[in-house]
């Protein structure tokens, strides 16, 4: 059928989709920091032209969508399906957002992992022969986000140490077969920013994580909440495909941040493996930390979209990095589970992403 | 690759996934309803023996994974993937739910439609050799649903004619690849129930929903909203299969309810065609509307797939129905979206439902 099942969790796909183009919109804090430069649009007031919070969100996910549609050359009529989630209750920024397009679509919910979770299925679908093109899009939005889960801005909370700073942007992908006149030869070295097509990245394969929890229940501690889902998709990966941290030239996590983070490379090690010298996580890379004081770094479903979409993809494009597996992680819990007293457990979804020549 | 793109938005599975097996668990009200002897479980305090709504929900999801589970004959370990959602803010009743099975699994938002987007996911990975079984579960609760939407139970807040009443269950389905050696003279006419596996109910297609905006804003006439979806769905399989009504036994729609189902004849009539004598509403179905005081009917995650489980597919499974178009409806909306004054889109899934010797 054109697919390989391995182990437990993992596919490989024998004819492997390629990630055409990528697109990322930030807000303003994202602008100034170390990627600032990557982005492909910034707000310059995190709203977006909007009233709300909500609509900003909804705006940036519309946005990106469509820059990631232009870059690839593709009309929107020529997406089949669209896969696309946020954090927000009952996703509302996905659908607000997306609706203009008219695309075919599945609302999908895996908290920060969900731009994982959206590259999984849109490349299962490709591979499967579903149609040419499939959209996977994810945002989140500091304002939205804080007064989802914690307080409205307006209160000025303090926050403890452990705990992320949202980060506001939407990454969309395009997901498709290659045309088969792309470039072999790669001819393009001067030339490989995010503002073409991709043609040498592909969706080599995908470990879809299960739900892991260790009884956790600090809401504002996600990095050690995410870490051993982090954790288990990494060594199911290496276990599901034969390999070991040696096989990819860099393994990076969505938003563990420096307290997962370093929990993760301590759980990894309990297992028999070193991420050291391989190991990056999106949280960690997108904020500086020295000067914009995000305390554990940044997260949200945007976090791991944005740092993919131009940050890790144009390394791939090049051929920097070979091969990468890209785990986004999820804290999987709501206001109410968390003043229920429920613990919160992650999720984690591995996505193996490749140069090909 | 074994199956079929069909249209925009609609795909044919040359090697159709069977439903292998289902289960349903439902709450007081529903057992007291026309369905009440067809649920395989049923609370007695809606509580099933947890602290809170939520939880009670998530004790329901997994006690249906569990139960058709063990109708298939199948452990969990079996089972490649789990496509699952609710209701609730990110999508917890899931996410605790089914959380002890261990299955990798893919959280799904898609309001009340999302039993179809499971169904339809799961059988796109069958049908592709993802794997050989995959569940799909879906559930709502009233307590958590009133508390999550409207107000808290406690204030016996009064509802107009147009609000739905949620259903209190939740449906779990096996989908997979029947074994060859199933009895393919369907030997079992006397014992067609829900308590054995399925032998003769496949998904022989899909149509993937869009979402659809007609600007209506009242989120406690959902019917109203989410019935041009169920229209555009519907009038969007017959296009791409070349259809008409006749084509199907019956066409079911989710939860559009007394108001949302009239609404939709109208709609389908001005496409030129004709429900008459052929349509049902899961939302219609499960509550008598005479004496059980639902005003607008049914509605929920859970609506549609319990009494797909109960219902609909053990009249397939007999042939009794050959074939059925299956169309959950899910109005997307949050409380804050609706707070904000944003109009509350719809959107449909259509799953083909097919019974074969």
């Amino acid at each position: 059928m054109g697919q390989i099942i391995k182990g437990r969790q993992s596919l490989i796909f024998e004819h492997a989709p390629g990630i055409i183009s990528a697109a990322s919109v930030v807000g303003n804090k994202e602008t100034e920091g170390p990627l600032g430069k990557l982005f492909d649009m910034c707000g310059q007031d995190d709203l977006f032209g909007a009233r709300t919070w909500e609509e900003a969100e909804s705006t940036m996910q519309k946005e990106a969508c469509v820059l990631a549609l232009g870059k690839a050359h593709i009309r929107a009529e020529e997406v089949r399906y669209l896969f696309g989630g946020d954090l927000l209750r009952q996703g509302i920024a996905t659908s607000m957002g997306v609706e203009a397009l008219r695309i075919p679509m599945f609302g999908l919910y895996g908290a920060c992992s969900t731009s994982g979770e959206a590259l999984a299925l849109a490349a299962m679908s490709v591979a499967a022969g579903y149609g040419d093109y499939m959209l996977a899009v994810t945002s989140s939005h500091f304002g939205s986000a804080e007064k989802e889960f914690r307080f409205p801005l307006g209160y000025a909370s303090q926050r403890p140490l452990s705990a992320h700073w949202t980060v506001t942007g939407s990454g969309a992908f395009v997901v498709g077969r290659q045309r088969d006149d792309a470039d072999p030869a790669g001819g393009e070295e001067g030339d490989t920013g995010t503002s073409l097509p991709f043609r040498h990245v592909r969706i080599a394969g995908i470990t879809v994580g299960r739900i892991v929890d260790y009884g956790l229940k600090d809401s504002q501690n996600m990095g050690a909440c995410m870490a051993p889902a982090a954790m288990d998709t990494i060594v199911t990966n290496f276990e599901d495909m034969a390999r070991s941290e040696s096989d990819y030239d860099r393994i990076i996590t969505g938003d563990l941040g420096y307290v997962g983070g370093s929990i993760l490379l301590d759980l990894v090690k309990n297992k028999g493996y070193s991420l050291q010298g391989r190991y990056l996580d999106c949280g960690m890379t997108i904020f500086d930390r020295e000067t914009q004081d995000t305390h554990a770094g940044g997260s949200g479903c945007g976090c791991a979209a944005v740092t993919l979409a131009s940050f890790i993809l144009p390394k791939l494009e090049k051929g920097e990095w070979k091969r990468v597996l890209f785990v986004p992680t999820g804290a999987l819990m709501s206001t109410v589970s968390y003043n229920e007293g429920a613990s919160v457990p992650g999720i984690a979804h591995g996505i193996v992403l490749e140069h090909v020549e």
